[in-house]
């Protein structure tokens, strides 16, 4: 089990939310300048920019475009909002393929007018329509399951286990899963599970972060690894015996970093991927 | 599968945190003379009485002392720590007995500073060593699993699989687990995980409330039955298929509740337990 921390910044990527306050041109330029290798590009990012120069933009600074994130949000009780999830994940694979990137991830969706189990099979229906789309496009779609409390409205896929089968059931190299240890730290199983995506080479993103105790708000308190609980140097080297040497994804939702300067976060950031991850 | 409404309010028990403002005195009182069959006690609604007299109180109201809320809360990094758990729950015997129940439920605890291992084989060994007196005491422990978003600080058990598990291991009449449709509702294997503890002769307790979207807080933002996604009914009938007849507990920590009118709010969790359990 390799628990040495990580001397160089070759694989660390990080999301555009993290640093939300950038735009996607100063985030790119920081990132770069930093050292930081990749950037995983959130759709609202590209609002308003031309995608492809976008891309171009990114890779001009020496930038990896890891992935785009997301698509998903397959579960509807009405047949519109289903047909309309459809179209948006086309979209995504589109903006996928124009930005240059190989990987959307997939927040899978829910709706809590319906049962679990009508999501999830809504889930599996969307993925399977939209497939041929992304082998067209030469996209990879990464299932991420979310963490339990999220089963209401954003994820009926809140285990790793369920990714697997998920990801199992539609059987195509062109889907896997996304691990992140903000969703799935708890789990008894998770180390069985890693392993398991791992036989599968389906693990296919890497996604950290850290919880923190209290947390206070369920969607935008996030902490930067190592101010929480989650054991995610532990979790690194489970993903890594499965042969995984990808990026390294930081994925931070805060309010309270947001309010920050950007460029001290960004500091603040890579001491702690080198300390904590 | 029964999925019929329930009519009559003779299995209906409400916790006295549900109606937080009252004291336990006028929690009996207005329970009993609405019809409500029995009451589970939490601690600090003992505070300042006589728990033998508070118990015959409770009995000349007619109630049922369905159980004691909560021993647990084991882990620690510290001895110390530990050591005083253990007191905390030999005093909860006590109490228990003295009261007149034959349950204490059990929130397990975790420490975030030490791994969810260590927390998980500190819970394991805590009940071990409080059994013996909890046998003595003639008082059962139910190992409640709470939801993973509270694997932090309150509790290392966070399935179902993993309560009946301990359960298993520890392999004693006076161990079993308690079921809370909050904690467990998005679980994929809970009909799976009702049926092994039925199985097991091992499901001591069912706890009821509802899970709102949004929910607004970590703690106090539960719903009443009906007004969130779970479905609550369908959860019962597994747990009635086992062969368990008990009590149905509302357990509702709720602050916009707690601010209502308490003898309206009581009208409501009726209605809603009949329509919606």
């Amino acid at each position: 089990m390799n628990t040495n921390p990580i001397t160089d910044l070759s694989r660390l990527c990080i999301h555009t939310i993290t640093t939300k306050p950038w735009g996607i041109e100063d985030a790119a330029k920081n990132y770069a300048s930093n050292g930081v290798s990749g950037i995983t590009v959130w759709r609202d990012a590209l609002n308003g920019r031309n995608i492809k120069k976008t891309g171009e933009m990114i890779r001009q600074h020496g930038l990896s475009v890891v992935s785009l994130c997301r698509g998903g949000f397959f579960p509807g009780r009405e047949l519109k909002k289903r047909e309309a999830a459809i179209d948006d994940n086309r979209k995504a694979i589109e903006e996928a393929f124009e930005l240059g990137t190989k990987l959307i991830v997939l927040v899978c969706g829910a709706d809590p007018a319906q049962s679990l189990d009508d999501s999830r099979k809504q889930i599996r229906d969307g993925i399977a329509t939209i497939l041929p789309e992304a082998e067209a496009a030469g996209v990879k779609l990464a299932i991420e399951p979310l963490h339990p409390m999220y089963a209401d409205t954003r994820s009926a896929i809140n285990t790793l286990a369920q990714a697997n089968e998920l990801a199992e059931t539609l059987n195509s190299p062109w889907v896997g899963v996304a691990v992140d240890v903000y969703h799935l730290w708890w789990d008894p199983n998770l180390e069985k599970e890693i392993k398991r995506c791992g036989n599968n080479n389906s693990l296919l993103a890497f996604h950290v972060c850290d919880w923190k105790s209290p947390t206070l708000d369920f969607l935008n308190d996030r902490g930067l690894m190592g101010e929480g609980c989650i054991p995610i140097r532990k979790i690194r080297s489970w993903v890594e015996a499965t042969g995984f040497n990808g990026f390294i994804e930081v994925e931070i939702f805060s309010t309270e970093y947001w309010k920050l300067n950007q460029a001290l976060f960004l500091d603040n950031i890579i001491t702690a991927y080198k300390a904590h991850v």
